[in-house]
């Protein structure tokens, strides 16, 4: 497996005014296609420091996968210093200058002479395109076959060139046939340990394909990973596995790969031809906005109420006085009557319902801080309601109460 | 100015599966406390690797600062890597192990032998106290005066010990006397060209204390920043271009340093007296979430109707069938009745609206995707609306609509 180093460059990554989420993605890419990363690195924007990291790392891997320093101002030093590290010229690129002379074109702009510097690459090299910006990519290989490799910093332009230019050109210049394909099967409503508990053999029994556990803001993946030459194979492999992860899952799974859980409803509801609607205390919105975050969700998300305050739970959503007084706003009581007011206050079939303590106020003994009720009713029928406790900070818990409103209204779908 | 470079240890981070944020706080951190970070690294959970790359460091710079590879696990090789980079031993610590013992007391916990390998450190070192974990970290001086300095990598450990333990150390030991105090004065509703224009001659005036302009989000900070040997001297320095900032930028700054938009609005708020709704359409929750986001927002904040639907705008808002026929659901007329129900269906002093077209699907000509209406209305008076347009995905669209609404409710409460 060839082993590559990777490079971020920019002073702003020293002052830690910018977390580099690049060398993550750069990383995770690469390791999926076949390469090994065998560490990373961050310099400033500084010619001889980035040349002195592109030769050391050249001392220790086969090659260098930079981001950063590509642009047309004098703080870009990249393409200097490789040349530097290499000794080598730079030189015009013709395609890429008429890849440049397209982009301000299309942009409407006029091209400046500090423009014309981004067309000029380390003699040698291969021009990597840039979709989404000005500034091409390059790939240059030393006499002794190691190489390095330059991108821009902006994440847009950085994405599509190593997935689309940069990798598979690698792939096939370095002769790696085989990449890692991954199946994410998505869960919700079952803990880490029952999961653990049910596909226990399936992680003693498989090595190619291996099955790997991810929590994640209370929710589970199961993640099957075949490494194999080609899609196809590494889909034959993972098949009999994922079949069955799902059976022993069965109940639990809402989707697989891209698919989220907000999707997952929606495509529920359309697919069955109804409308939702929410009722909202201590989440405070978010579970609207997750099930908003969806183009089209329009077709199936109504609307909903978030009843802060008392009177709006009275006015707005039909909860009673009575209720309120007897078992107090965080009981399961409310949280029934405010889940069966939002489907009569909005018109839609189901609604799903919470109410709790968010802190970090507020809470008692008998009541304390994240603990919350999360309600489904269906129209004309009755709610049902459970209650969880988490224990965090605000933020979490509001968080982690909206997913767990989203984990119960899915379950009340697929239990129609 | 004293030189170290940082190293993250773990294989994670090499393949892609957690993003490194560590780096960026310790950067940061240090850069403020007046110690030049020159480069940072990360390397897998490798000893003779991490031995290497603890070697190469201390040739280039005054030290090293690293964080994770501190557990009990076989995985967790950084001890001995710096032991072998340093030609040391290690050695029980009995502060360390006084420590450990107590947290794992604290947590009800049986120590295991593996955790005494926590308490083992390299000779000479100075133990940095973990008071959230059980895993201690350490700073250990070469006879050349050069250092090593360990941390956990979970971020709730690593982050007190860096600020309490080991800056105030490092600082002390390599003779650092100034350090940079930044005050932030953050501003809404005005474009960072104008802010440009109108302090323009305060960047060129000033070096230190020095003044930057950062925009993220639709909204700009001004951060003036002082080089100084104490705070109490850097908020002497930093006075009196902050009263100068604040009065070329007055009406536009919302508050300073830790200070949100959506703090500002409940300080407001409460101080007059006053309650707010939401009536949101595209923003589906957003603006509601991120104003019960604030601890003790429930005092100022009584609830608020998602109306996606126009049954919803109707039934809800009392939005009138004919204005939404007339105009369209996504007008200045809508927004502005759905300001105003909101404030007579919630009994709010207060509410802001918004509707608008989040995309990808729905737009046309006369109503692109990405055009949003904000409107305010109070209690018995007319309501206001502005419209604003935004290029970008749904998630942009419905973030950046929902900032502007609070920027716009901000506004109407100064100016009240």
């Amino acid at each position: 497996m060839p082993r590559v180093e990777l490079l971020a460059i920019g002073t702003e990554l020293l002052l830690g005014q910018l977390v580099d989420t690049n060398t993550a993605f750069v990383a995770g890419h690469l390791s999926q296609a076949g390469i090994d990363v065998y560490a990373t690195h961050a310099v400033g924007d500084n010619r001889e420091r980035i040349a002195r990291a592109v030769t050391d790392a050249l001392d220790r891997a086969d090659g260098v996968i930079s981001t950063g320093g590509l642009g047309p101002t004098v703080d870009d030093l990249t393409k200097e210093a490789v040349c530097d590290a290499l000794g080598v010229e730079a030189e015009l690129y013709a395609p890429a200058l008429a890849t440049l002379e397209r982009a301000f074109a299309a942009l409407g702009r006029t091209m400046r002479e500090n423009n014309r510097k981004q067309a000029m690459l380390p003699a040698g090299s291969v021009v990597l395109e840039n979709a989404n910006g000005t500034a091409p990519g390059f790939l240059v290989f030393r006499d002794d076959g190691k190489f390095v490799a330059c991108m821009p910093g902006v994440p847009a332009e950085m994405k599509p060139m190593l997935t689309g230019e940069l990798i598979p050109r690698l792939r096939e210049r370095l002769g790696v046939s085989d990449a890692i394909y991954t199946r994410v099967v998505h869960t919700v409503n079952v803990a880490e340990s029952e999961i653990d508990h049910r596909i226990e053999d399936l992680f003693r029994t498989s090595e190619n394909p291996k099955v790997a556990v991810l929590a994640h803001g209370g929710r589970c993946d199961v993640k099957i990973m075949a490494k194999a030459p080609s899609r196809e194979r590494a889909e034959a492999m993972i098949a009999p596995l994922q079949a069955e992860v799902e059976s022993k899952l069965a109940g639990f799974v809402f989707g697989l790969d891209a698919e989220t859980l907000e999707t997952a409803i929606h495509r529920l509801l359309q697919s069955d031809g109804l409308t939702c609607a929410v009722a909202e205390s201590c989440t405070g919105g978010r579970i609207a906005a997750a099930l908003t975050s969806v183009p089209g969700s329009s077709q199936s998300f109504l609307g909903g109420i978030v009843a802060y305050d008392n009177s709006v739970k009275i006015a707005q959503l039909g909860v009673r006085p009575e209720t309120l007084g007897a078992h107090g706003a965080v009981s399961e009581q409310v949280a029934c009557e405010m889940a069966r007011g939002a489907c009569e206050a909005i018109g839609a079939n189901v609604a799903v319902a919470t109410t709790g303590i968010a802190g970090p106020d507020g809470g008692s003994e008998e009541k304390p801080v994240g603990l919350v009720w999360v309600a489904v009713a269906w129209a004309g029928g009755e709610a049902r309601a459970r209650s969880i406790r988490w224990r965090g900070d605000r933020e979490l818990i509001q968080s982690r109460a909206a997913s767990a409103a989203l984990g119960i209204l899915w379950n009340a779908l697929i239990k129609r």
